[in-house]
């Protein structure tokens, strides 16, 4: 069978501040239009549906409609785990009713060594669980670690695995090897849940979802579809997308989701970055992290930049700022007013000031002081 | 056919502070029961599921839970609506899946003329909604009242109306002759929701939820079945239970629901209520209003009866307080200390302090004005 691999689709997720649900419904058609174009006969959500337990009314509304569109409208049987961005209760309800049109959510681990079989496959269903939750669904208080729950759950699924089927699990953990990136909250996906991939081999593809970026994992058959868009600067160089799955040719094809406004670096001196050649190459409506090569302060940097990119998601000095030190500017606190402000002048426009703006800051200078003095 | 007509479970609902979580999954069993043993043909919940548009992930479990088994495992048809405490959105998750095992879960007005015809009987189910969301649907800048409304969209149901069957709606709203009670929010059962009853005449029955006692309407066919529970202390004297009702026989029969713990009224003088033959007829766990008839005060008097009555949720003065304008003490303001004292003295143990006590009392305000000074 040929089935579509997707995951972390984060829906109610905002980038700095900016809302990202027109580009998530559009992701999510283009995700329809690839299972229709492949003719998948089911579609495989790994977990993080939601970006938060107790999501928005208008991201409930974009789930409700996008899972209603694949399964009811198009017909795509479902095989959907709940990730740790879910919250397991909220998102099963209906979950008993949607298997009537082969729409199986599992949000349990009661439920992870149930096989659902579909044309010759056997997809196992295992939702991000706690280790609390594993010990009692184990019934073993001296489990402590997530892989040792996995061992355990996958020797359970084994046990129900059938000759002449396929076995697919999907799953939502950090599966060791694999590389992550900024936008899974970085205490997830520590030591704890860190599960081998040696305990995987008896599969025949792993679909997981968890960490952000489809390269994530060198396994061959242990893979992470990625997240549905760029979450996070650090994945600007990442190609979102889906996996292709056909368990019966055995080949594995990753399909691209082009963004409907990327998300990118842009590098360069300030001077440089306000050129039209520059700037008119970048989409507006794109987010854009700005690397500034710049040393000396730019006033009102950010305001400015905005105007040439108006969704600046972040902006970094990447070779720092002057160092005032090396110019033998030890201790501001102890300079006069008149030190300070030439230096301020200097570090801002570049030179020194002349004669004339000397004499114009020292009267200013004094008339501030008579006028402390007669109040 | 013959239905159960239910409403404002209120799912979430706290009494004073209190969790009534246990209160309501008895009750519910109770409802499942007497659908049970009345052999009912479907059920009808006319809005108000949950308390919260939010709801927490117990009460979504509890929901969630109390819906699978009426329909998917007692096999009932399920008819149901949102309600002014309900997200629209939220509640709707699964509401296409729903229909295969007859459970029709409405949340939007656009559906409300929809008929679902079942033995005999075209239901409507209408929703709560806002004006400006009727304005919306019918396209209509003009209307201005709930009522207004109401009858534009009956007569759309109207048009579908089949002859040979019973009409039925369910509705969640103020409907004009109604008498309310403490528990409905006030600002949400004021003139702009009053919908006249009138306009509800060319229906069999009118199945609705919001107010909370089901004798709120004196109607003989446009009923509430008032709420899950006692949801406040103007609610005691309510009987709490749901309408069947038999459109062939033309019978509605209220079927009370006995509460785990009641909500009640207790009466008296302090004197009267801490006496074993009272507070003994009244269950630990039941939920109290004391209606003190003392003038007096008297001292730790909440903690005091809580020992009797360990669930109070509200305590009256009946009678209101000793009135100190009456004993002569103005302004309190203008008493000095030992005054102060002696007035404080008499209002608690009901007499005069005796020489010994003043002096006393004059002795300590003397060591607090010598510290005072000598600090």
């Amino acid at each position: 069978m040929k089935f579509l691999h997707t995951a972390d689709w984060h829906v109610g997720r905002k980038l700095h501040g900016y809302d990202l649900s027109t580009e998530q419904a559009d992701a999510l058609r283009k995700l329809e239009k690839i299972a229709i174009d492949e003719k998948v006969d089911a579609i495989v959500i790994a977990g993080d549906i939601y970006d938060r337990g107790m999501p928005s009314e208008d991201s409930v509304r974009m789930v409700n409609g996008a899972l209603k569109k694949l399964n009811l409208e198009d017909g795509f049987p479902l095989l959907a785990i709940s990730g740790n961005h879910d919250s397991a209760e909220r998102l099963s309800t209906g979950s008993e009713w949607f298997e009537a049109t082969s729409f199986y959510l599992h949000t349990k681990l009661e439920r992870a060594a149930e096989p659902i079989e579909m044309s010759g496959v056997q997809f196992f269903l295992m939702p991000y669980f706690e280790i609390s939750a594993a010990k009692n669904f184990l019934g073993d208080e001296t489990l402590k670690t997530a892989d040792q729950c996995v061992r355990r759950i996958v020797s359970l699924m084994k046990e129900r695995f059938k000759a002449g089927f396929k076995h697919v699990l999907v799953g939502h953990f950090f599966a060791v090897g694999s590389l992550k990136s900024d936008s899974e909250t970085p205490s997830e996906v520590g030591g704890l849940e860190a599960v081998g991939i040696d305990e995987l081999e008896c599969f025949d593809y792993v679909a997981l979802g968890h960490l952000h970026q489809h390269r994530a994992s060198k396994s061959e058959k242990v893979k992470y579809s990625g997240s549905l868009l760029k979450y996070s600067v650090s994945e600007t160089s990442d190609q979102k997308g889906v996996y292709v799955v056909d368990t019966d040719s055995e080949t594995i094809a990753y399909k691209p989701l082009e963004p409907l406004n990327d998300v990118r670096v842009v590098k360069g001196l300030f001077e440089n970055l306000i050129k039209p050649e520059n700037y008119r190459q970048i989409p507006d409506d794109d987010y854009v992290a700005v690397e500034l090569e710049d040393r000396v302060p730019i006033i009102d940097v950010m305001n400015r930049l905005k105007k040439y990119y108006p969704r600046i998601i972040e902006l970094k000095r990447v070779n720092g700022r002057v160092n005032h030190e090396n110019n033998g500017v030890k201790n501001l606190e102890k300079l006069s007013e008149m030190d300070l402000f030439k230096t301020f002048y200097k570090d801002t426009v570049g030179e020194d000031p002349d004669e004339e703006q000397c004499k114009m800051m020292e009267q200013a200078l004094q008339d501030v002081r008579n006028k402390g003095e007669n109040q």
